[in-house]
């Protein structure tokens, strides 16, 4: 799982060490650039017909690229990238570009499509909801679409595809009626409901981050702020070329893709549209947050200084009585009056008594 | 009725719920998303030529699929689509296909237009303010233009497409003797213009809160235009893809629709673009008040500042004049003099009275 | 004159009230959308050839439509909208679209134009500058040219085309010589003139709050470029689409519209484009001037923010020493010195002194 | 020189008063709009082919007419557009639409160009920088290309163009053995030329102004930025049009237009292109540097509000020391203590060091 | 290295003074503008064919292009363009156009390409971070690739393209067995991972500033953010012409570009946009700092403000307290009582408390 870019770090994301990594290296070069899993890669075929399903767990690419010529539709999955080795073995056995291997290996690059005569290729961004580290974590899946197979180039094994396996093997639903440019649609469309349920889960923190601030606002809220507003730009930016290649693959009028599957290729545009423009209002959301934080810290700082302003204003003239009562001189009757004390006690209370009316009219008690 | 989305909840829609909910299931599994409403869903059908109408209560599909067949235009409205075989089993009678029924029972999708060779779809939104959540509500309406007749799906029953029920019955207008398309046309009208009502509404709220803070500027008054600046994306978001999708229906030159239809589809698309420009000046407008907010709460502060300033600044030189005839010395001379307590008042009254001048010259006063 | 969007109203404006007030109309029902002026409406002809041209009063429409039928162009204005039927009148008499008509009604709507086979429509707003309100005030005018004929639909009468009619009836000018479409370019000029006119009395009102604003912001100053920047986002919103529409008059190929013309429409598109810039480029200058605003109040308060620390700084610490020998301790030598209370002077001016230096240095006085 | 647009004006330019001016006038009337000249305008003409150039100074147009007809280049300079007669007698002579002679002698204008069979027409702004007034000028400048002359009309005689003539005059260069369009493309290339510098000179008040904030913010400098910000508005406003004037040019294949001169002309934009970048940048510049100022601002105010709250909050509580020990109670143990006195001393300066101590933890000295 | 614009020098860059520079010359005069180097230009030719691979050091322009007449591809460097003549003398030797000389000699110009018949012309600007500088310094390469040989003019001699010379010799990976525009890709691919190790470098100054703001926002932070955004700015706008450039090649179609190497364009032209897309996604993010920056400013600010308020109010009413009983009036019964003075202090501490309860019941304390 490519987790680098999640919400506990600081705002720059590592995505750009991809390119960094590789700078010097010339194109074409099979390097895994992402960070690599601790666990051992494995291809896994799935063969369907509209008669019959199988599942087949096989050893070498070889046999794969045997089972794929077999009638149907043959689903190859290679599980872990991280050995370029295997990813080049693919490339051989199924006649990829070179450039097209690289950009599997690449898990830091932006979503691509690329059509060929006799292929297509498709690579995309998964996101997954990371609960313990409160972010966003992507991972890259690509897809091949040749003539009877599909070949699946997933990061890590992971479930998100797995109701599609068991509806195959099971010959549930219309998927074993069609070709595989419908199992691609429908591993896009797998994707990107997994995109509406992380949108969820920042607009739920959008929304206890809201009621925190509408509470007492912290300076921790700006940073969390911050980081949402980052985390959905990052989203956005890895969403809308995924939107570009729907419409591409969509207009490209490829042999491979029939007529009938592109209203499902419109539909699945459409709800990529619906996302991106749920994260567009988020934005709009956190900059009005971000708004509301200012306005209520400067709302604070302003009764901090009513409360400074009352009271100084108050104490100030009182002691400046009791000063002025408080001299030596001489010559001062008032203090030898009988009842001066408590004629200035009078005064005093009198003084604080307007002041008190003063501020309460103008609101500041 | 959809009331998800209204003023008095936090800043987040609800709206995300519906791809989130369904995420997980295949596309074309009909299930309901929005807040199911608590009534029996029912058929109703018109049909009309320049000669006659009748209405037809009727209780299962295949009769209104029946109705539909006879000469002259079948209105066939459904109410409440909580019920989903209701709705697949209109598919199933009309011919629709299922991605469309999918459209149809998600309310919480944005507006949509589907272009077939024998049929158009068209979602939209109606806006509805609710005056006691102070909110604007959507409630998704979906027509099918067929050949002959036109379906209706609405959310639950309501008042706003009664009037052009009552017009086709009574035969007033021009409606019974045209085709189907121009009773599309005028309910996407009678939308338009409750468009026009809602915003109304807010404009009016607009209104109330600018005078208010111009009286006084409260926090409440902050939290409540970002609401309503909320609220005015989400209607802009809303009517954005109507105003596509009758400019694509206008270009479309689909049979279905009537050359002398067209003018009117011109006409309609107008008075969405000029909501739109409403909905975005007003955005301006509350974006305006948000900086006068801003600048009258730190006018306020300025305001208190000046009172503490002026307070402090004339009684702490006074108070230290009444410090120094109050110290212990045994050789102060001033202290014996006969009119020293009397020189000090005078001494003290000038030193105001110059402060006092300073602050009327500051315009502190 | 439809005087409801002025200066001195709060920032809502009153056009929505146009869509509100017919929602539940059907639509090609005539009814007149805004204030009703309070004089009868009347029908005027001016025909005229090369040759010559002559002045008609008529009474009924009829009249005017025999007329139009002369050779020669028929310039046909009718003062007074608010009537609806006389404005039905005109469109059975010269055969104008419904539609046509309630955009001619409703003088809430934005500028518009329709091009149909053997007819030209075409409505803007013009902007006066009202002096009593300070405001700009906008008042509909619509045309339509057909061959032989040119119509006018004035709210009503004004001086606007007045220079035009002079010119017609003395000959001055090109006027007489050409066709209908050279009568509606030279109206449209005229009413784009009087926008550099609104555009100018806006600029003065900028250009003395900007001064006011550097002698000394009010709060008021705040409000009147709110209200400023409205007004010029209103203005925009009407030129603009005109902009468009002229644009689609130049381009239509219309055979009303003559090829000498339309060097013409482009001039007038150009100064469209000019008063539009200018309009943008004074909404920029009163975002500056609201940061200027902002700027100067906070520069405000660092100055009341000053005084307070200076006056606080430089007499806390000498009424502490004072209060130090105040104080009533047994044993106290500095009381009993001869020179104490004098000593005590140089040591608080010696003090005052370092502190005036300190704040001169920081550059507070 | 039509200096109104200059720096040390309020925010609001003049150029509007040119078509406020003319309001009222038909087209085609020939009226100067501009602030007059005071010398006597003239014509010159120079004509040139390969072998030989020639100055003339002719006393009417006629002459010039006669001069344009011999073979080779004529180019004729009408320097001084202020007597409207000249201009017209120039049109007359060579043929001028009257709304291309509207657009000469209109200094407030935009920059426009028109294509025609047989001529071009190009007008733009000239920048100066007005050291004096440290502001831009704007002077404008219009050719028109015909057959075998370039027609140049000039606000006053200036120096811009003087290294052309002396290249002509002397066959420096190779624009001797070229045609006219060579001619007007490297008039356009000066007068870009003359853009740079005046950008280069905005940039250096930008650098000063950036180095005078950075050592002490004055409101003075709020004012400045803002004041920059227009020009660059107005450069902009102004280069825009020619940018896209001259691609106009580019691609209009007209027959005046040699293919050998469009390499240039793709030249003469890319530098346009790069000053319009140059404008954005630096406009985005002061944009920063308002935030700087504003940062800047708000960080003296912390500042100030540190001393007066160490000032405060040190002697305050030395003060209520003080006061206590001063009372006049009968029974006070401690004023009978015969240490006492040092002891509050004692006290005192500890509770000094502890304030000290955590206002330096606070970063606060 | 034209090291003009890097990090610490003021905002407004050096750009400008190219095209000041130049300003008044002809076009097509050559003239070095830039920042000359101190060493010998000389010229390098690498001639390869897929078989071998030879590297030339010569002394003449006329060697090197006698060397680019052999068959295979020869690569002729041009290190050090300070010596116009030099440049002349390799524009006629290889036959370019004099305005192509220009835009190779003018360092400070925008990245531009050019398209002739047997000739394509590319330039580019090389980013290198300078650590010392702490900013991004800009070099300008240019590339001619003609029949059987590739141009490149290099301002100084660098490592960056060592690696491609390298390969080239030895034969490693497939470079000698393509053409000339293989070697214009991989160079341009080379550029371009350049900008990513600058991007990085740029990433990383940001993240280090936002610990910094974090930690203790200091005034200085505003100044190196601004700088960053604006290297950011100058990147893209060095970038973005790159990509639009590499698009017109990709479409150009030209005879020079062969088929297989327009997969690897595209590709390059991916890797632009991501480059693009992150300084954008930086840009943002620098934003964001700006906005912390200002909050936690306003927090201290915030903090300031407590605990003056605190002290004040804590210490203004104690010593009022011992204002009054330090009066000396004759009669004032408290202070003969035995224990007032112990009272006093009972209501003074009770005082403090309730205080202290309020400050701590607003989160002041």
């Amino acid at each position: 799982m490519e987790e680098t870019r999640n919400g506990d770090q600081p705002f720059v994301e590592d995505g750009i060490r991809g390119g960094a990594k590789k700078a010097g290296l010339p194109p074409g070069a099979l390097v895994f650039v992402g960070k690599p899993a601790d666990f051992e890669p494995h291809v896994e075929v799935i063969t369907y017909t509209p008669e019959k399903a199988e599942q087949h767990e096989v050893t070498t690419v070889e046999e794969a690229a045997v089972l794929s010529k077999t009638p149907g539709v043959a689903w190859v999955t290679l599980f872990g990238i991280h050995k370029a080795e295997l990813v080049g073995e693919m490339g051989q056995q199924f006649n990829i570009h070179s450039l097209l291997l690289e950009d599997i290996l690449d898990t830091t690059q932006r979503p691509t499509s690329e059509v060929f005569d006799d292929m297509l290729f498709f690579s995309l961004k998964m996101l997954k909801w990371n609960d313990k580290r409160r972010g966003i974590a992507f991972e890259q899946v690509s897809f091949v679409l040749g003539q009877g197979h599909v070949l699946l180039f997933q990061d890590r094994p992971g479930d998100i595809f797995d109701g599609l396996r068991r509806r195959i093997l099971t010959g549930k639903g219309n998927l074993r009626t069609r070709q595989g440019d419908f199992l691609v649609y429908r591993m896009i469309d797998s994707v990107v409901d997994q995109y509406f349920v992380a949108a969820e889960k920042i607009a739920h923190r959008i929304e206890k981050l809201e009621s925190e601030i509408m509470k007492e606002p912290q300076e921790a809220h700006m940073t969390r702020l911050l980081k949402i507003k980052k985390q959905l730009l990052q989203m956005r930016r890895t969403i809308i070329p995924l939107r570009d290649n729907v419409g591409l693959l969509e207009r490209s009028q490829h042999p491979l893709i029939q007529q009938e599957t592109l209203p499902y290729m419109r539909d699945v545009r459409d709800h990529i549209k619906e996302v991106i423009e749920m994260l567009d209002m988020y934005r709009e959301t956190v900059t009005g947050l971000i708004d509301l934080h200012m306005s209520r810290t400067s709302n604070k700082m302003n009764e901090v200084m009513k409360v400074l302003t009352v009271v100084t204003s108050i104490f100030i003239p009182l002691s400046f009585f009791t000063g002025v009562y408080g001299m030596n001189f001489d010559n001062m009757p008032e203090l030898h009056e009988k009842y001066g004390y408590y004629m200035l006690w009078v005064v005093m209370i009198v003084t604080t008594s307007g002041m008190l009316l003063f501020f309460r009219r103008k609101k500041w008690l």
